[in-house]
C-alpha cells in the first residue's frame, strides 16, 4: 500500500515540468527582435525578462489587489513592459503582431519525453494539467503537441492562482475527487509543497535544462516527496503503468 | 464563403447528441430496481422520469433562485425525488448505492458514429463539450468511451447553465475566440437558438431515437442551421473534414 493506491487523476504543472518555456519563447522572440533591429537583445534573455513579470503580476491577484485575471492578458501586459524597458514603444508595433508573439505561451514544445508519458500515465489515471495557464492557452498548446489530457483544468477553471490553496482544492473538487485521490506532478519544490499542505500526493520530476544551463534552483527534492522520477516515463514505469 | 470559414471551434451539446442517455440509464437502472424488487417499473420510464427533473432543477440557478450547482448535485436530488415517487425511501438504500446509480450519467454510451467523427472532426477544429453536464462526468464519460475532446467546458466552466447566454458566451471568451468563430452541434432546436442568438453558427444532427420509438420533438430543423448533417461523420464530410 503506498499513497498512489488511492490516487485517481494525476494534474501537472506546465510551465517548466511538461514544456520548455524558456527555447519556445526565445524561439519566437529571435526573429521579433531581429524585425525591429534589436540584434543586441538576446532571445533567451528576453524570455528570462517576460518570465520575470509572470509571479508578481499573478501576485495582484492573490493578493486580492486585483480580481482574477487570465494569464494570456498578464502575459500581454507583462510584455508590453518588457518592450517598453528595451525602448521599444508597443503602441508603434501593432495589436495583430503584439498578440501573435504573445501567442509563443501557446506554441511551447513538450520536454522530449512529455507527451509519450503523459499517454502512458493516462491509461492509469485521468491526467490534466493543473496549470496557471489559462484555458485557451493550454488547449491550443495540447492540440498542437499532441497531449492527451483528459480534461484541461487550472487557475482559469478554479479562479485562483497557484500557491494559493484554492487552486489545488477546486481542482480536486471539479474532479470530483477529494485531495489525497490527486497527485501533483512538478519539478518546481515550491509548487509540491503548497499541494501537499492542501492534501495532495506529490510527485517530482526535475527538469535540470528548464532555465538554460546554470540554473540552480529545484535541481533536487527538498522535501521527501511520495514520488521522484527521472521524467515522465520513469513516473510511468514508478507508478506501473 | 460560409459561415464555417471563420469557424474555429466546434462545440457539442453532449445529453441526446453525443450520448444515448436514455439508454444508458435504464441500463443501470434495471439491476437497481430488479435488486430493490421493482419489477413493475419499467426503466426506460425511469430514466424519463429521471430526465423530466431535469430542466426544472435547472431552472432554479437559472433564475437566481439558487446559486450555481453543478449537475451531478442535481442529478443525485432528482434520483431520490424519482425514488421517493415510486415510494422506494432513499434513505433506506445507502449512500454508495445512490452514489453509483447517480454516476450512470458518467456512463452512458455515444451513439454508434460519434467517437469516429468527433476524431475526425478534430483534425479541423478545436472540439469541446458545450454540455450541462459537470466538469468530473464529462471527463469520466470521454475517458470511458475515449471521446477525444481537446477540452472539457460547458456549464459548469460558464457557470450558467443554458440556454443562458452567458453559457455561450463565456465558452467563446475561455477559448480566446468571437462567438462567431464557434459552432455548436446539437441535436435539439432550442439549444441552437439560443446559440445563434448569441452569435455562434450552429449545426443540426438530429437524433430520432433519443427518447425511444416515440420521439416527436427535434425530428427535422426547425430553423435554417447553418449546417444540417445526418450524424457527426456526414458532418465531418460537409465540413471537408
Amino acid at each position: 500500500m503506498t499513497r498512489f493506491d488511492g490516487v485517481r487523476a494525476l494534474v501537472f504543472d506546465v510551465f517548466g515540468t511538461v514544456v520548455d518555456w524558456r527555447e519556445g519563447v526565445a524561439r519566437e522572440a529571435a526573429p521579433f527582435l531581429a524585425r525591429h533591429g534589436r540584434h543586441d537583445v538576446d532571445p533567451h534573455a528576453f524570455a528570462d525578462a517576460w518570465r520575470a513579470r509572470y509571479q508578481p503580476a499573478m501576485e495582484e491577484c492573490r493578493s486580492g489587489r486585483r480580481p482574477f485575471t487570465r494569464l494570456d492578458v498578464l502575459h500581454r501586459e507583462n510584455l508590453e513592459a518588457v518592450l517598453a524597458d528595451l525602448g521599444l514603444d508597443p503602441r508603434r508595433i501593432g495589436e495583430a503582431e503584439l498578440d501573435d508573439l504573445n501567442r509563443a505561451w501557446h506554441r511551447l514544445d513538450p520536454w522530449p519525453e512529455a507527451v509519450a508519458g503523459v499517454t502512458r500515465l493516462k491509461r492509469r489515471f485521468t491526467v490534466a494539467p493543473l496549470s496557471n495557464g489559462n484555458i485557451a492557452l493550454l488547449t491550443a498548446m495540447a492540440k498542437r503537441a499532441g497531449i492527451p489530457w483528459d480534461a484541461v483544468l487550472g487557475a482559469e477553471v478554479a479562479q485562483a492562482y497557484k500557491p494559493r490553496p484554492e487552486a489545488y482544492l477546486r481542482t480536486a473538487e471539479v474532479l470530483g475527487l477529494r485531495p489525497p485521490e490527486l497527485c501533483l506532478v512538478a519539478a518546481h519544490n515550491d509548487d509540491l509543497r503548497a499541494a501537499r499542505a492542501a492534501g495532495l500526493v506529490t510527485a517530482f520530476v526535475p527538469r535540470p535544462a528548464e532555465h538554460g544551463t546554470g540554473q540552480t534552483a529545484d535541481l533536487t527534492p527538498v522535501e521527501p516527496w511520495d514520488a521522484v522520477a527521472r521524467d515522465f516515463q520513469d513516473l510511468a514505469h514508478r507508478l506501473g503503468c
